[in-house]
């Protein structure tokens, strides 16, 4: 039985996406106790379908490390105490990015022997179905050559867990595939993985690393959140264009309506809400930040990965595989 | 009179490419010199119009900068001849980025002051031709905070003089708005910039890069090489996705046929053959670096980018701009 506890507010969108979210997943996943933690009034339709746990307060969107210290009636809190008390495996909150960070890594411990936790989300790529995972993409700010050679193990776990990737294709971010290429840590990190890392394959260039051709990206938290960003930027933009030209005048309005279906294909792949947000790896236990603005989709897929992640035991392959390659780091 | 040299070999579609682009310039550009440098032989469609220098040799596309050096008989090398022995004002290439980066910042000299030089290059924003400038993009891997801060100097000079904006508002680029954001030197350069650098606007994400917030924005090479290239990857990604969209059946076909003026207007904000290529700033001379696919169009704008540089004589202005913060850097 795997126990899963749900802070059910702090999203942007409150606690019925939360609720929504809850019963969907629970359809097609018997085998799971959930703890919802939010005001009890507003989960009542979770009444004899998940343990509910009463909290008053609610972190804003903005809150920091040191609010989420504070605030020990706030829902996040509340959720971390139960996961604690019951030992339960996983912990799903939608709530502020920089409160949740601190908050679990404080509160749930590193594993041991993980130099710093880092912050996975899959990506899409160019082949409608097949994802990448990306990590660290804004934890931290800065990483060392040995805690990049740890992302490259855990996101390759987490590859096989979630994505189902048997052996996952791992490369670091750089400005150039060759291996002097890349800031002086992906460098460093590039000789410590060249040949002791089974499914290393070197420097990927950020223009290639949504095209299929990586499993697992992995890269310092800056640039990997420069990286996300971008893809964000652009994807927007680029959004933005495609319904400027549909709304141009009359035809081009007839012509969305003929060519509708396959653009729906698109924006599915290129929805965030069907990657079920951002996973935080090497807590003691699976620890999923669900986008800011989930609505119910994209929190049953938040609770999906929980699942899985919980199900391989993720976090006891991460302790197992750093201390097994502890030469490495 | 503006003396322009230009290496017509090196590019990925040969000279006759470069001697479309020289033709279609000099169309609406009479008080410009123009030198160019490649196999005579295939460059007689220039002749009475241009200074017509031999050149028998072309540098590959990988070539790095040792092979620049020692290939003294290259089109590159032989049209940084002319510029030094000319005095010319502006170099324009299509060749093999390392080797020009290379052999420019030898042979052409940095600008007293410049600590180094910086690629810069115009991206579209979410407002149809409207530019925002990014530097840099890859000459350095990294960047202390006053490089940083001289980077914002000359993306600035180059916006009023290639963009034509009066005031650019001027951005460091980070993983957050906040002024304590950023890697350890774009926050040590927003120090420097905020209060004492009139435009400076503050930090800027990634993600609102492109979104016409900016008209300059300011990073390391490494992390604008990354967000260079997560740029194309998305671009590509979603370019795919589009034609996947319209190709589905007849309908879409039809759909495609009915919205395609839209869909032309959005892939020309794209194209980066109506960018000009890269420039390298803060050498003595204005040096374009056109793209290695550029066609004719192509490389049009990229003499115009360089015409404009020279005309506005931005290299001296740089130098001027740099004497009066020193105190800054």
């Amino acid at each position: 039985m795997i126990k899963i506890v749900i802070d059910m507010m702090g999203g942007d969108l409150g606690s019925a996406a939360a609720v929504e979210g809850v019963l969907a997943f629970l359809k097609d996943h018997r085998d799971v106790e959930v703890t919802a933690v939010g005001k009890i009034e507003e989960l009542t339709l979770l009444q004899g379908k998940a343990t509910l746990v009463d909290a008053r307060e609610v972190l804003p969107m903005e809150a920091g490390v040191m609010d989420a210290i504070r605030a020990k009636g706030a829902s996040m809190a509340i959720a971390i105490d139960q996961v604690l008390a019951q030992n339960a495996d996983a912990l799903v909150s939608s709530g502020s990015t920089g409160a949740y960070l601190g908050s679990t890594s404080i509160r749930l411990k590193k594993l041991p022997g993980v130099l710093r936790p880092a912050l996975i989300s899959p990506f899409p790529t160019k082949n409608l179905g097949q994802q990448v995972v990306i990590l660290d993409i804004g934890a931290s700010n800065e990483n060392s050559a040995s805690e990049l050679v740890q992302f490259a193990l855990m996101g390759k776990l987490y590859a096989q867990a979630v994505l189902e990737v048997k052996e996952p294709r791992v490369y670091l971010l750089s400005n150039g595939s060759e291996p002097e290429k890349g800031s002086p840590e992906s460098k460093d990190a590039y000789q410590l993985l060249a040949g002791s890392f089974p499914g290393f394959m070197g420097n990927i260039e950020a223009r290639d690393a949504l095209n299929g051709t990586a499993d697992v990206v992995v890269t310092d938290g800056f640039t990997g959140n420069v990286f996300l960003k971008s893809c964000e930027g652009v994807a927007k933009m680029m959004s933005g264009f495609i319904k400027g030209a549909f709304m141009r005048n009359i035809f081009s309005k007839i012509g969305y309506l003929l060519s509708k279906k396959g653009f729906k294909r698109m924006s599915e792949a290129m929805n965030y809400k069907n990657y079920g947000g951002a996973m935080f790896l090497g807590l003691s236990k699976v620890a999923v930040k669900a986008h800011g603005s989930s609505d119910g989709l994209a929190f049953m897929h938040a609770l999906r990965v929980a699942y899985r992640l919980a199900q391989a035991n993720v976090p006891a392959l991460i302790e197992k595989g750093i201390k097994e390659n502890a030469p490495l780091s």
